[in-house]
């Protein structure tokens, strides 16, 4: 029943960290409770289906430089596709996978073929998951590659565009509903401009704002139970993307009554290009209370484009777990991987041995952020060091309790003159890398 | 009763485009008509105290290249400077100036003493305005350069460096409104956190909420007239600022129900820094009805710290003023330099010769941008690109009349499937190289 | 005759700078005169093949927007492909082209194939040249698309790789050879690497070094009288590239004996993405004493890959001509326009007029750099700043006159204690404005 | 006999990884033999006078934070300053320290007194040495930071500022030499140009030149055995510095026959400001035989300047010290620490904690590096990736005994058709996961 992709390479196991074995976990046992939970339930690994299995390996400098067998655009290949697919799941054990209603189907000529086509391969997925145990942790609309959606999908100046564009999110709502599917995710690669010359701003906003809701409106009337998401980058293939980071979209949701609705897929490659941290994106959309799913990968901090790259740096997977528990963990949301081999790494097995590298990175994170939270290494220093916030003139002051005057009259009175305390950060690195 | 200090320099006069003069306009003749209004009330110049008079020309490495006269923390150099101040507004013809209460009064030991060493000051500058007709464009609160905010000041862990801000920012809104400042502005340089291992960033974001509104109600209480301006910065000097962009703000406002209480001042310089360009950030505060003031300067595109240039692009500033002119032209703001010499340009003429500089590439993009608006050459292409969304079933997607499943069955009937069209970017860069 | 691709388009003509039509020249006024010399001689031009008439209009997420009747790999569309090209040089009136040989033949199954088929087209350019006057720039191989060079050309950890490029570099130069070409051009995309984990610097240096040398001792053997070049790029599509900017190639010449052979190809986009100005590479190369031809295009400042746009920012080409002026002119150079459209532009007038708005900036760019020359604007300020160095202490300083401790007893005797001069830029800002 | 600055706190030891104090060293064990050699020997730790006893606290947009009672601008404090630095040396367990003229002496009024003022501290210094057993590992003159400097001192303009500082870099040559330094270094932090429109690059290169020619002929004089190494660094304070980066310093030494006489002191904050990885940095002056010293920093990756912090991420040192270990270690060289403490940590304690942690994480680094060389980790698998070079054909082709017409021949002889293989970068990334 086996492809033969994969040769002859079995089941990944967990072999401890002494292990040299490239095809076996060192860090990642599954059912090794952290926190009181299973880590295959903390971290709900999910493969993206686009990168591992779709990307030809190209760069705007070359062409494919992998060789796939299912590298065709018909109903055979992309069966075939699903069958390897389902296959690196199961030799992978991850719980869930992600995909693009193009990733999965052939392309077709019009709306309707399109949508049989999808409709043809979902009915695969239902029987393959079944198989597998693999659950989808989210669907979503590629609306970025074909020429259609050049100018924008929701935000295309063509308002036929937005209509094509908007069945096709119903579409591929429907085929998550159908699968599962944990989430929904949108993310908008088109939606925003190449040059503000040719661009109604305030226009384009309101459509997407439009957009948005339609997508929600719809999601409660089929009673689908998964979050929607919004996934922000800053830029990339556009200028400038509306969804530029968490801040953004924060704003654009409130200004469109969005925000009890719609959460965020947050990606560390995403986050970089914004000139965040990864912790910082994660940190934001807790205080804000919108955090739904990670897209996990790294960026080059010295390339200016989207590299996702599988994670290998630990001491930063820590830190963007730490964040992640410190939120309360994962709902609906997983570590999606979206992360691509380097186009050099062309064996079938390279998917794997990049899988498992960030698999373990991520286990070795989440273990890490676990122990500094069970210890409050972090937290009980955090909360020293606003403990002045508790005496009743502060909190007066937080309250609205006290008026700018009255304020005044306080610093007056008692001669105010803070002195600063040191903010120990170097203590605090230190500490981290006693976890790490 | 010259101060002396820029010798024999006369006021500075408009001679004309084929001038040679460095020391005289060239292309911003301030009653010349453009689009109906004087240049002057289009723009709106106003000086930046702190780096015509207060800024040694240290940089990181070195330290100061500047010798000025009035280069001492007493209240007799307070006082020259502020001669040489009203001296050099009066030599440019701007008819504002900008400050924050750290660049004109001796620094004190105390809360008392700093308001004392403010209200002395403040009368000093009455007796000028009234002397020169030079008005205040804004005021603000120095909350950054002294140690005691090394943490923050409305974001700090203590309650009592709050506590001290806000009483200092009352005392700078009452000089404000004394002298008929048009807006009060917030930059919040240590608001933001250099490490998240010790920042609570809920809790800041609420105390930075609450310190805003408490503003907004004292504005109200002493009926100050002018705008209140937030100043987006991302960084530097802290690895992030809360008010990092345009956008970011707005979602602040919108989070602690100020967006119709504040408004935005946007620079070009934190712009660049926040991935941006001018023109983005300015477009996106119209969009979002939040645009203010502007501070005007030049970043280095290459250098990765706030280099405060002055202005010297002219198809830049072109741009930048057409999306200042589409949204109407300033309100209560204005154009402020925010914008200092190179370290090396230690003579006083220079400090003519960079504002001078600036003046008339700010003059020169505003004609050009306000001649694109007379000819309709970028608004009437825009008009035409979005002439789709003018039919019957467009407008339904937009106004809520359509739902995901009937633009699907618009779809199905219609059999869409939409073409792409040129975005005409060269046509549209081609036109504005027209006009500069 | 026509192939009629570009409908009924006439040649563009020169109508001035108050022609509205947005399919005629501004300023490139080819046969007006400037500092001596016709403007067509000074500047060169040449259109990129592989942009202009290659390029699909795909990035990393989205695929072919363009759609031209020779998108296909086969000799009738190469031939097609070029009776459009030299129409289009024609219709644009430049004197140049460049190429690449995978631009212009199809791609052979081996390298005898290419062979053949590059030598079947370089046939069909001879007429084509001869018929239109239109000649050759620089021919160049394309050692970086076909998936054999994912690891590299010269610096291929495989020899088979080594000899593969190293074939195809003789049959290039030989085609430029029996072109007439002006020049053959080096870029190393993939000369560099992806992670320092898998490579050998050392030996790969040495693999290039070896690589360059061979095609030099070529040269001269065949008698190629045109100049060979490298085109430096600092990254992208690689991590690193060993080519990374002028001042690198130089090391690099330097190290391998190659500094009087070998020249640089500059182009704007890579002196941005190494963080360099475009001015600042051609003073470079002028001080080394290596400059050679320049790639034109503009880099947007604030994305962080090679966005190759076509130039419209007139200040900046009027300092970047400066320095090639500066430097005496272009010998076998030339302005190559490595630009290309949007991926929106999709009509075919698009690429007319992307041609234009940049030939247009780089007339007034080259125009008003001329003035700045004539006028000695710049020079006789720079000359007046260096003049201490004419003092017979100071050349004994310079020349070897002087040891550090003869100098440290001048200063002592003099007991010098120097003072800082205004550096003046804002003024030598405001004197380029004059002339932009 | 202390000074007391420090309280109580003891020497601090090495307490092994399970320790929480911190104020003790986890890793760093001074005497544990790695790789045959005790880790103090191949660390070779310096503290950086400058940052650690020298800097007040300031940026750009805040003044001091740090109250040290040494800070005042005369002999006694200057002699405090060196009594507590040599405490902290001690406490520390550091063999070296580092400094600039600038840092340990009072600034005098000219030449004359600043030597006076130098020698009466090298002869304070000599005795600390003495007694605490602390050696220099390298001395350097600030040229840069007072205003004579500001616009460059060896490429200054004016001939007198390069005479002042030939005569100030024989001073703190004739004083490294005095105590015993290692090796003496040249940071050209205002050698290079903060506008072109003012600058003669060409010139100032060849004063550069001459410069460092004129202490490498006194160093021979002298008999300095140290060696004599450049810091590269981009831009920072200038908007370009002369010494770039490894490359561009290389191809500046090749240009004025100075590679054999100077190496490079490459720092982790420099490389990243010039868009290279630390261990790039080092790659090359390995590969170019330049490699002299490290200054051990951390740069923030999104700070767009020199952030200076502590490093504190092992998997990035263990990656540098593996390119150390590689060339064969550290010869005069070591590990300076060029960090400084974040400005809020302002008690005395962050000074050592800072250090902690640094030296913690390299001594982690190191270990990892070591082993891995132990296990060929990465050697033996490069060695396999270019092995394809040893057959007579790829020798001949790199050795030059063949031309490309030959090895034209070879290609078609061998039909050769050369297919990738997989770089296998993820697979060598989790391998040195293994390690760290």
């Amino acid at each position: 029943m086996s492809t033969g992709f994969f040769g002859d390479i079995a089941k990944i196991k967990y072999e401890g960290p002494d292990s040299a074995n490239p095809l076996a976990f060192r860090h990642y046992n599954k059912d090794e409770v952290v926190l009181g939970k299973r880590m295959e339930d903390h971290l709900r690994f999910a493969v993206a289906y686009w990168h591992t299995f779709v990307w030809p390996g190209g760069d705007p400098f070359g062409g494919q430089t992998f060789e796939r067998p299912w590298f065709k655009d018909d109903m055979a290949a992309a069966k075939l596709k699903a069958d390897v697919a389902f296959e690196f799941f199961d030799l992978l054990g991850v719980p869930f996978y992600c995909f693009h209603d193009a990733d999965v189907r052939p392309e077709g000529k019009s709306f309707v073929e399109n949508t049989k086509n999808l409709n043809e391969i979902v009915d695969y997925f239902e029987k393959k998951q079944a198989e597998t145990g693999v659950n989808l942790l989210w669907g979503t609309a590629n609306l970025f590659s074909n020429r259609r959606y050049m100018s924008g999908a929701a935000t295309n100046p063509d308002p036929d565009v937005f209509a094509f564009a908007a069945a096709t999110v119903k579409t591929c709502l429907d085929a998550t509903k159908r699968l599962g599917g944990q989430n929904y995710v949108l993310w908008g690669g088109r939606e925003g401009y190449e040059t503000l010359l040719n661009t109604d701003m305030k226009r384009e906003l309101d459509q997407l704002g439009r957009f948005v809701n339609l997508v929600v409106e719809y999601k409660h009337k089929i009673g689908f139970k998964g979050a929607i998401l919004i996934e922000p980058k800053p830029q990339e293939p556009t200028k400038h993307q509306y969804d530029y980071d968490v801040a953004t979209v924060y704003g654009f949701l409130k200004n469109y009554g969005l925000e009890n609705e719609v959460k965020v897929n947050i990606e560390q490659g995403h986050a970089i290009l914004a000139g965040h941290s990864f912790e910082h994106e994660l940190a934001l959309a807790n205080a804000l209370g919108i955090f739904g799913s990670i897209d996990m990968n790294r960026n080059d901090y010295q390339s200016g484009w989207d590299t996702d790259q599988f994670p290998n740096n630990v001491p930063e997977m820590a830190l963007a777990y730490y964040q992640v528990l410190a939120g309360g963990g994962f709902a609906t949301g997983g570590t999606n991987f979206d992360a691509k081999l380097r186009r050099q790494s062309i064996d079938p097995e390279d998917l794997l041995i990049g899988h498992i590298g960030g698999m373990d990175c991520c286990a070795r994170g989440l273990k890490a952020a676990a122990k500094m939270i069970e210890d409050k290494a972090l937290s009980a220093p955090l909360e020293g060091r606003y403990a002045g916030w508790q005496v009743p003139e502060a909190k007066k002051m937080l309250d609205g309790g006290f008026s700018l005057e009255e304020i005044e009259a306080w610093v007056l009175k008692s001669d105010l003159n803070p002195q600063p305390k040191s903010g120990k950060q170097e203590l605090l690195e230190n500490v981290v890398n006693r976890y790490v």
